[in-house]
């Protein structure tokens, strides 16, 4: 296989700062980054007998999908099958070549999860059998990720963290220390019980969260985080499961505002990365029609001043990667609230076709709402620095 | 306790065709309706030592929750708790209390879903340990809704059978059988794989669904009806699972549409009952974009002349009860598939109160698209019989 010739610059029509994009660990992310005594039982890549190549870590092998790296690969040859790196765009692993892609489709900064040896959230390491290691993992994935990935170019990547969920107090510590060098965001799985762990709906979270708030932090639920999809049908093509990842947003959003984290938490920030804004509008009349009819008060599960659909668009943010029908729909949701995605390297991603598709679906909006939703809102929720003026001027980039 | 007075009548707007309501089975319906030999397994309804009263049936007590049967009853008396027939309104289950109640709010037509001892889908009779008086059951079931419930003001109710899951011939015999005294609809469960039976996605259930494609009975799919919710955290309030109805409407007709349902019974018709319009547009913008993009041809799931999103819209249909912010793109959807739902007796029932809301909801919208949707859509789907000219007029009816 081969992978296709490199894209024409696309034509500049929007800064974009994306919200939800993917990084694939890199082999050398571990080297350097282990205390001594763990580095012989750090992840590492080896080659497999299929010829294919996966991280090995305690006793696992686990290979990078390639539907997980599609960038750059031509379309047919898609599939579920583990990929090795010479397979994938080089934008997938190396700085370097991220932010060239990044130039390519006139993406100016872009918030990166981790692939699947660590999962999402990073849920895979604290699932470790040695709690001890696992824990160094996470760490040395975060020191990589604010030392590495988003300081080589410090304009052009949100530094994001992975948390430690076993335990709470572990995990707050690990937030103040990172906001301190500069990290804005923190991957959380979108439902903890769905991993064996306490549900929001309990106070077990409650220094974590705490954490979040006093350090600005965003809580970044990524759909798929915690192993949990709609689509619950055996024998369905792998077309229902990825038709359905917008229902992990909604689940998530509702279930995170039904805990009344928003009342506990007032300047909590709750991004819902994935899973586009088509949810939200019917979120919103649901929120209000069961607050004022279907069960009001009856729990007493609500207090407060704000009803829940206030809390929703105050708490929470949401992201677009092709939702024509509810951008017409946008002021329900709050313009000021939406983001935009590009989901390098997934299957879902727009790149490099970004700039397109988007002067496609924004077309006959409002400069000052466009503006908003490309990358003034993503900006402000991460305060990130803005691209100097004129970058999206005079096409493509040099 | 105390049921409040009654309702003045509403001042009629518009012609409804409800096309989600329940009916709670009265304690004679199995009378006169079962094999001699098993009338003394028949369920009946007991007292219990609490003071309450619930269906005995094969060993087990199935009450009727109290938010199952919350009109007329003061809105700080609603609960999960057990309701005594005496405590609920008379329309719960008697016909003629049903359609005086009906003629309050300016129903003109209903469709009316089972209680819990049957289940949505009559699933629970399915369960039974004995399947032949399972069976029996589910017969007694639906002569009674044919003879009783439907027969007795034959142009107001939509008759609407429930289904023996355990064998798709036999609820295939049945729905012939039922189609040839008038039945129009049958409830089946949204899911059968969460059952513990075949998925959508085998041939399994293919006889079934020709016996309905073949009598024009449109199988209609109940939220709730296959004992999963979208609502997984435990402790969280009942508000979670009541905001989350819709999710089960989105993730059924993703589920059906996968399957090729549609592709390989091209004139079936599949109703989404209750659970709002809020999610349609995401899903046909989404199907769109998979169905381009992302996984496109992938898994070789879809062939045929039409796109998964225009299969969508020519076999599914769709119903709302209170989604203002879906109704102003109402188009994408299209206006010809969309129907409004009164959910008479439960807690998110707009009853007695379905005019006022609905005239509020559907201001502004052209006369002939309101037509379309508060009757016109139903009674050509069910092919249910309008009202006699001028039933709208003069105010409340008489």
């Amino acid at each position: 296989m081969a992978l296709l010739p490199d894209p024409e610059p696309s034509r500049r029509h929007f800064v974009v700062v994306s919200v939800d994009d993917h990084l694939i660990e890199p082999p050398d992310l571990f080297e350097g980054r282990m205390p001594a005594h763990l580095v012989d039982r750090a992840p590492r890549v080896v080659d497999t007998v299929d010829g294919s190549q996966a991280w090995l870590y305690e006793g696992n092998h686990h290979p990078n999908i390639g539907l997980n790296a599609v960038v750059g690969r031509p379309h047919d040859e898609w599939s579920m099958s583990p990929a090795r790196f010479d397979e994938m765009r080089p934008g997938c692993w190396d700085i370097h070549a991220r932010v060239a892609d990044m130039d390519k489709a006139g993406v100016w900064a872009s918030l990166c999860f981790p692939s699947l040896i660590a999962g999402f959230a990073g849920v895979a390491f604290s699932r470790s059998k040695d709690p001890e290691l696992g824990l160094a993992c996470v760490r040395a994935w975060n020191d990589w990720h604010g030392d590495v990935w988003a300081a080589t170019y410090p304009e052009r990547i949100i530094p994001l963290q992975i948390t430690w969920i076993n335990d709470p107090l572990v995990a707050a510590t690990e937030v103040r220390r990172n906001a301190e060098r500069g990290f804005k965001a923190l991957s959380f799985p979108e439902n903890p019980s769905n991993l064996g762990l306490p549900s929001v709906h309990t106070d077990h979270w409650d220094p974590l969260l705490a954490a979040c708030e006093e350090t600005g932090t965003v809580i970044c639920l990524h759909t798929g985080s915690a192993a949990w999809t709609a689509a619950q049908s055996p024998g369905a093509p792998l077309e229902l499961a990825t038709t359905l990842f917008p229902i992990n947003g909604c689940a998530a959003a509702a279930d995170w505002l039904w805990a009344k984290i928003p009342l506990r938490f007032p300047r909590l920030n709750v991004a819902l990365s994935e899973g586009g804004i088509g949810w939200v509008p019917m979120l919103l009349d649901r929120l209000d029609y069961v607050s004022t009819h279907s069960g009001s008060g009856m729990s007493g599960a609500w207090t407060g001043d704000l009803t829940p659909s206030e809390a929703l668009q105050r708490n929470f943010w949401f992201c677009t990667i092709d939702d024509p029908t509810t951008l017409a729909v946008r002021h329900r949701i709050g313009v000021d609230h939406i983001m935009v995605e590009v989901d390098y390297p997934h299957a879902d991603s727009t790149w490099p076709d970004t700039q397109e598709l988007l002067a496609g679906r924004l077309a006959g909006i409002p400069t000052e709402e466009v503006e908003l939703m490309t990358h003034l809102n993503a900006a402000r929720l991460f305060r990130h620095p803005l691209p100097p003026p004129g970058w999206t001027s005079g096409g493509a980039a040099a």
